[in-house]
């Protein structure tokens, strides 16, 4: 046997942003194991795999983690090349890793494939560069929801400020104006905000500053990501 | 005329993790700007361009920045299509969005194709993830070398420190036991740190921690990227 199992990272939406050694994997792949916000035009590629819809929507789980692992395994066992495709990085705030640690224990043969992760690819498709000479030289990227390993709400935005340039905002839609609030604290309240969707139906673009996000109740969908600080005034 | 501009990430040096876009500018183009580290079996898709080398090594520069934007946009006034072929991602340390201003003011037709970057490429092709559920949820982003906008010699990486789980560094190879002494202020001693070189020859990987570097003569040759903090623990 030299079947596999390949964690692959799709790349934000666009089913061309995907890299070509993430497409030969799911031209070989007889099972394709996807997550929500994958492009249905991405899987056409996986010409003869039986595809498996594995994604988690807010409240409607429709396989455990665990389950996906079990089923990833099982399929190798079988002799079959498992594809499990991730959006954005396998491994950036998805759970490939997690995946991987199981694959390592039970001995399977796997492949990591990374992928163009949305936390520069959706800014930069605004014209929003995180860092540029002169400008902004690092960089914070964090989750916007709580951390329960840590045992409190989330990370402290204010330290944060402190110590980046650019802050970049994961899965922060719902606590985007707790969060405005905790960095008005550090940041002038005039710092510029961006909250994006983009390679993604529908595209969303908000340019903004953080004392008319503490003020006002911006609701926004998931998924976005947020980009605060000075970079976002480049923006196209 | 329907030429462009393409700004084009080649990803970190394996020339199959070019994204699919990237691979078809490359082959629709008639220029190619290529800089240093990327990879020859890539510039093969480039079929029937001119391949033009405008590469920065260390205290040799083939061409200026801005002889390489008047080149591509007398390329492009030629009714030529140009693919600017950037190492990992064109926003993320390198000069993609400089050369995007200058084409925004002169009026030229351009596309950014975003590419993997090596800042989690890297460590994830040695099995080590930024963060992770329960071990790292934010990642600090900075460069190790000095800051000539700023007045000081790098970023506060003490702050840094304080504020997030894992810090990655680029372009640190020359200031790695500073950084360590620094780090040292507020971190354990015993705070791992991986130096890696990855999709490039000779690939790298030392383990090691913050004493270590701060106590010996590391000399490593860029590039590479560093990472700090307890991910590094689950290295492969």
């Amino acid at each position: 046997m030299s079947n596999k199992v390949y964690i692959v990272g799709a790349g934000p939406g666009d089913p061309e942003l995907i890299t070509l050694k993430g497409l030969k994997a799911l031209a070989r792949a007889d099972i394709v194991l996807y997550d929500r916000l994958i492009s249905s035009d991405l899987l056409k590629f996986a010409r003869r795999a039986r595809l498996i819809y594995v994604g988690k929507s807010p409240g409607s789980h429709t396989f455990s983690q665990k389950e996906i692992i079990e089923m990833m395994i099982s399929y190798y066992e079988k002799g079959l090349n498992v594809v499990r495709l991730h959006g954005g990085d396998p491994f950036l705030y998805g759970r490939g890793f997690e995946e991987v640690i199981e694959l390592r224990k039970r001995g399977v043969r796997y492949e990591i494939i990374p992928g163009v992760s949305s936390i520069y690819s959706v800014p930069e498709r605004f014209e929003i560069p995180l860092v540029l000479r002169g400008v902004a030289s690092s960089i914070g990227v964090a989750t916007g929801t709580e951390d329960p390993t840590k045992g409190r709400r989330f990370i402290d935005f204010r330290k944060l400020a402190e110590a980046v340039d650019t802050i970049v905002i994961v899965m922060g839609s719902r606590n985007i104006r707790d969060i405005a609030r905790e960095l008005m604290e550090v940041l002038p309240s005039e710092t510029p905000v961006a909250i994006l969707r983009a390679y993604l139906k529908p595209e969303l673009k908000i340019i903004t500053n953080l004392k008319d996000i503490a003020s006002n109740n911006i609701n926004v969908e998931p998924p976005v990501i947020i980009v605060i600080g000075k970079v976002v005034e480049l923006s196209s």
